[in-house]
């Protein structure tokens, strides 16, 4: 795209057709004020550099961070000693027990293919697995698309690998839509397997692109049921051995896993806030979860969520922005495999406090688009009335549905709960693979992030809901 | 993110609260029908990977196409051997005269400076230059920040490299107002140097980021005033080169470009429709541009914009969809150095055709958010009521004031112009450097550009203006 055109360009865009509607029940002045106070925080925000910064400092000191690793324990420790630099109020940690599930080796190869030898898998175990016996397992592999058809076919399952090999459906427009429809095969492919007598599960891995990354994730056990060792194989080799298995009938896999569940160990949730200056038992919650999978550096998973509320509260601060209600940044641990910190976090008695509402941001550090809530209509409509504050930076589409994982129990006790949306195409891409890494987080779409959830954690902390 | 949680979050999705008005000047059953068309061409489009693979063809084919190249001469060849496969119609090549300037050598030094003696300097130089003598000039460096500062200086500015280091405006929302800005001193530094007696222009890169990638683009002269050579240097050097210049008072630098400008060369607008079925004389053009800068692989400038339209006409052909009127495919040539195929393509008289829209995509090939629009009220208001058939995939923007610098011509004489609009977080980071690759084009992004461009192209060929 060349200069001069540029001009036109710009012109256009500042001459722009604004959709917003700015809803009625809001009266001018209020309007204005918070119109300036966005604006305020998107020149602030917006490359300031300080969003990336935090997760370099995130990703660069803990490195990924599995609950129950060092790594984790060492994330816990920065967020605090981070929150604290920052001047945020009333930091502290609240304990949690977390589980401890380690990987060790994984291996995997073709046994005597015809037309491949003994050519090696791209495999990662399945976080919760078992490990195969020590020298390995060596089986048949038994290809199927869902759990009916295995179901249909477990005459021949027993002894057998099952591979679960249903694509993500990548015609869908969400993203997170067409991972609910594979996600079953790595959650429960174990457990379905062990039913029908096979020996291990091979799962294709959860994303939308074909390449060489096997992407981890949770599963897990039904203790009624034997239990086998599951693992994840890279889209490409999923790709190959079904090609294989269609031609050469009869493929032999080896599999080694020599990962292990030790004793649960003491973690924390980190908190820091700013009290509300007005109503400080009155809380908004802003979250992420500070633990990720033990693959890359959990950089969009959820190190950007992490940096997000960070920088939410630090901009609030920075422009000496002083809310009635406390605004409290929640960094949970133990999302991805227990859920540890957000049921310990809901279920802690804070005597005199009233949780008002609850947002988590666990969609990758992308364009924000806008905001899922899960509330009753009035309490939804309470916060619709503001898209119009994120118009001008495109994140105004407010939808009911929504929320986080980790604020899922706040929600089950009437917490109006909030998701931040994001361009979710290229999530999978990246999602609990050796490909979530910081160079595929860019500093700008992190910095919208950041700014569209201080402008709605304040605008809430004033007006209330 | 974890498993469970997301079906919560899908559910929310699916339903979720639509903030899409449909206009009442479109009766039911015309709505259905074309929300059944825009779904089947975003189930058809989207993780196909086909416009991925048209795009992969042409930059493996043709690489960098800078107008005049050999490159760009094959990839006018690949483009319409590939429209002749998809079995477009009335295939052909629209001859033009394009410039013809080749880059050449192109080296710079620190000369001397007491911390860093002569450490190189990341630099390239700028489309149009002329180059500097064959061994090489070597002067003192004058930092300014715009125009006017280099006129209040101007006494000090005799026999120096004038080096324009006003940045991109970081926290500007729209990225393309930063670079409106800053790029007069790209495309009229070395004009304003060679006004005051320097000796050559050293301009910021245009970008967002800080990186060690020059991005090139185009300059031009006044023939009353002296030419001086002119190059682009990396956001780091940069930022060293005046941090240094604060240091050291004088600062020193080798710049050596053997760059020139050789005869034009015959090049052409390549050219290839669905002929419309009841009114073959009304035209719809769909267009992006085929040459690029010598410099990555012009995968987002704009080989995205060339798949985006090929893989629009060749959706709506594999859908078996026969537009009322003619949806044309246009590949301009040259647009970053001349426009010269923009400008061939609205000059040529076409008897008895009316061009009834002609749209432009040349902002990359990001996530479509909309489109921009320049047309009376009356056209704008009949496209934009078509909005709606975009909300599921997020790109229901249409805004006024948009449309390509290909296209401004066909403006001018009052045709319909639309632009595509994307995501433009990152396109700076890409812009004019070998950092335009395919691997920073996103499949899923890609396809949803080329889907918008489809739909929007099938109604109005249906519906008029």
């Amino acid at each position: 795209m060349q200069t001069l055109f540029r001009c036109l360009f710009c012109l256009g865009l500042i001459l722009s057709y604004s959709l917003s509607v700015v809803p009625q029940s809001i009266d001018t002045t209020t309007r204005r004020h918070y119109e300036k106070i966005a604006e305020d925080i998107i020149y602030s925000g917006l490359g300031s550099g300080k969003a990336y910064e935090i997760l370099r400092e995130l990703v660069s000191t803990s490195g990924p961070r599995l609950s129950g690793s060092p790594q984790a324990a060492k994330a816990v420790e920065w967020s605090k000693e981070t929150m604290e630099k920052l001047g945020f109020d009333n930091v502290h940690l609240e304990p949690v027990m977390v589980p401890h599930w380690v990987r060790g080796v994984e291996e995997a190869s073709l046994i005597g293919s015809e037309s491949k030898g003994n050519e090696s898998l791209t495999i990662c175990a399945l976080g919760g697995s078992i490990g195969t016996p020590e020298d390995g397992l060596t089986a048949e592999v038994l290809e199927v698309k869902s759990f009916d058809e295995l179901k249909k076919l477990k005459d021949q399952a027993k002894g057998k690998i099952i591979f679960f090999n249903r694509p993500m459906d990548r015609s869908k427009i969400n993203t997170f839509e067409a991972y609910g429809g594979a996600v079953n095969q790595r959650g429960s492919g174990a457990v379905e397997a062990g039913r029908v007598g096979g020996v291990a599960a091979l799962v294709r891995s959860m994303t939308t692109v074909i390449d060489d990354f096997p992407h981890t994730g949770a599963m897990g056990y039904n203790d009624s049921i034997p239990k086998v060792p599951a693992a994840a194989i890279s889209t490409k080799d999923a790709n190959m051995l079904s090609e294989l298995l269609a031609r050469e009938k009869t493929v032999r896999v080896r599999m080694k896993l020599s990962c292990e569940t030790l004793p649960d160990v003491e973690s924390a949730n980190v908190i820091g806030e700013l009290t509300g200056s007005e109503k400080p038992n009155e809380v908004v919650v802003i979250g992420g979860h500070l633990d990720s999978w033990d693959k890359g550096q959990g950089a969009h998973d959820d190190g950007a969520g992490c940096a997000h509320v960070i920088e939410a509260l630090r901009l609030l601060k920075e422009l000496g922005l002083k809310p009635k209600r406390t605004i409290r940044v929640v960094l949970f641990i133990n999302e991805e495999n227990g859920l540890r910190g957000g049921k310990a976090y809901a279920a802690k008695t804070r005597p005199g406090e009233t949780h008002i509402a609850a947002l988590e941001t666990d969609a990758g550090g992308f364009t924000p688009r806008g905001f899922g809530v899960q509330a009753d209509s009035i309490r939804f409509d309470k916060i619709a009335r503001w898209s119009f504050l994120f118009s001008s930076i495109s994140a105004d589409r407010i939808r009911k549905g929504g929320g986080g994982a980790d604020i899922s129990e706040l929600a089950r006790q009437g917490v109006p709960a909030i998701g931040l949306n994001v361009d979710g195409q290229k999530y999978f891409d990246y999602h609990h693979s050796d490909h979530d890494i910081i160079d595929n987080v860019n500093e700008r779409e992190l910095e919208l992030g950041a700014i569209s959830i201080a402008i709605l954690a304040y605008v809430i902390a004033q007006e209330g809901l």
